[in-house]
């Protein structure tokens, strides 16, 4: 069998963790298994690096920003490969270039498009395990260019597909994937299985787990993905499938704590409303939920959307600057909100799922201010100091106690 | 004109020194100047990488210890980039392998085999500082290699003579190339020019200013070189050249304060002494001095050699295990010594330097054990605590006071 095994960079944080992961791949291979590894950085080197480019320039440039931050992967890597061949385990390490990894050229955020495992292959067919840097690539240019926070994840699945590998195992500081954050809600159950796109929509919607652009590429490129404790490795963890195989309409309850809610008010749904939305994206921000009512001649329309909360002061200033040019009458900024939504493949078929969590929500005194409803996911916009406590509800409701 | 400029781990501490550096720098490109800068790591970084290996490692694997060094350089150059992006002055930051620089295939003492400048000629085209790793390359098998302690002087010359630079200017902690060590001899005086020759025997006897290998790079491709402070950049330091021009036959007074002794009793002068030297240097033993005096029918010979300090146990280990082998009657090893030397191009004339150095140290009550003559140099042996008053001495006898 084929396998890569990826970890995190809190499973990587100390020389003991790594000995303890080591000792897994190692253990791995020697049941007879063609092992590749993809790395992160060591726990909080990739902070301690964006820092060390702080005390030099407050926007430092993105080229030589990922330049510096590639290092964090290729330091773990070598110490990976130490490891594995004090265990007496033959090891390679190989950066993003030496790996093959190919991007496109937009550096702090680029795409992996192909995967080149030439050396990777080399390594295997010697019987050695292939440790690769994650997180990291090479341009067209010849630079090096990294894939944004997370971004090893989508390493691992892209190398997994690159050698056929059999399942790509992405071992990270939780069990598998919870039906609610498990620090949140204590009945919080593990999925044994779980769809791709059920895990699209828990990764996007704030659980933690697993990127989503990896989710993604899994998916597209049919990688089984399992995601186990480096902690507790003998428990089976969550398995990605495309179909769960699991008849409950709702299969997790996510949060993101860290919204902005902004309401324009006043402003035409027409051209206007479009050219809003374009000087958001050109200014670097994402929008997530809608929310648009149609005007009437008289009052024209109103329009709501949410942001990540670290983009509000950016919205704020789009809208002031933009002011004439859009004619809107005012807007509301409300920062300090919390998403929450349920998931599951389930619920478009329509069996209640919004009237049971509204309801629950209800019993509980929450009353959301913003609702939304996409194929496999309804979300609600609450106060963040409301978040816990609608999760707990909303998990209480589908799950029982 | 077209320069190369390099800065050592000192001068790149903090990013208070790499601002300092890129001043320096972005001052020289202001001038109408082609800048090509070569970095080391920041202070104290690879020592903290070779931390990190050993808490893992007793002897990490040495391609695997490469790739984590690597990383000091690599961020050093980042760091440098954006600093002079911040001062205004366009740059780009070439790792080893980007910037062309081609090994061989050594782990942890690479050569440098050639440089292909091709990305660094594309920056400097293009009015950009190009700013280049020191210290590391790729080999053959597109593996990361790095070329030694102390290995970004020789990049640094070695770029120079690829890119037909017209200085290649080394940024250090001292003002230049002193007589003497300026620690011990308060008079020391800095050398405005000295040839390659006498820098070569000077670094190789332990004047720290200039890798040695970059010496002889310099001295092979004439690439002309400047020592300089770069804390008093300034001054104008100390420039290499193939004469030096000044007719006084000593140039300097160098020690090193590391050595070990031995001496092999009873050992036939034939293929014995021959095996000898051959099992030391099959074991990485490097053998400096070499005293022999032939044996007589009776007696046989002595053979006395010195070595670097650390290197005492191995050649102890050597020796015990091919005692029946070579059949020598006993060896005696003296760690704990220093070699004194003088250096001048002008002393192969034969002007009594030696006796003037003898001389000298007999009036301090120094009596040297062991006593070698090179073509532009003459070393003592003296215990280490003597090494201090013998710099002092000699560099009277030849300097005044």
């Amino acid at each position: 069998m084929r396998i890569v095994m990826k970890f995190g960079g809190s499973s990587l944080a100390t020389a003991a963790h790594i000995r303890r992961a080591a000792q897994l791949v190692a253990g791995q291979r020697a049941s007879g298994d063609q092992v590749a590894v993809v790395v992160s950085a060591q726990g909080d080197t990739t902070d301690e690096l964006i820092e060390k480019a702080r005390e030099i320039s407050s926007e430092p440039d993105s080229r030589e920003k990922d330049v510096l931050l590639a290092c964090g992967e290729q330091m773990s890597m070598a110490l990976m490969a130490m490891q594995l061949q004090e265990l007496g385990c033959p090891a390679l390490s190989l950066s993003g270039w030496q790996a093959g990894v190919h991007t496109g050229p937009h550096h702090g955020d680029a795409r992996i498009l192909k995967v080149d495992p030439k050396r990777v292959e080399a390594a295997l067919a010697e019987g050695k395990v292939a440790v690769v840097a994650g997180f990291q690539g090479l341009d067209d240019s010849g630079d090096i260019t990294t894939i944004g926070r997370g971004g090893s994840d989508t390493t691992a699945v892209a190398l997994a597909a690159a050698i056929g590998a059999d399942t790509c195992r992405i071992y990270t500081d939780v069990k598998g994937v919870y039906s609610a954050d498990p620090r949140v809600v204590d009945r919080a159950q593990i999925h044994r299985e779980i769809s791709y796109d059920e895990m699209l929509e828990m990764a996007a919607l704030g659980a933690q787990v697993l990127h989503s652009r990896a989710v993604e590429l899994a998916r597209e490129k049919r990688v089984k993905v399992e995601v186990r404790s480096t902690f507790f490795p003998e428990d089976l963890g969550t398995a990605l499938s495309l179909e769960s195989g699991v008849r409950r309409p709702v299969r997790g309850v996510a949060c993101d704590e860290s919204v902005a809610m902004v309401t324009v008010l006043g402003l035409d749904t027409g051209p206007e409303t479009c050219r809003l939305f374009t000087l958001l994206a050109d200014s670097g921000v994402n929008i997530d939920v809608i929310i648009r009512s149609p005007g009437t001649a008289k009052s024209r329309g109103v329009v709501s959307f949410s942001v990540g909360g670290d983009d509000g002061d950016k919205v704020s200033a789009v809208l002031k600057s933009s002011r004439r040019e859009l004619g809107y009458a005012g807007f509301v900024a409300q920062p300090g909100m919390a998403k929450v939504s349920v998931v599951g493949a389930g619920m478009s078929d329509g069996c209640g799922v919004a009237a049971t969590m509204l309801r629950a929500l209800q019993e509980g005194g929450i009353e959301p201010q913003y609702i939304t409803t996409g194929e496999i996911r309804i979300s609600v916009i609450v106060p963040r100091e409301q978040a816990p406590l609608a999760v707990r509800l909303i998990h209480k409701a589908f799950f029982g106690d």
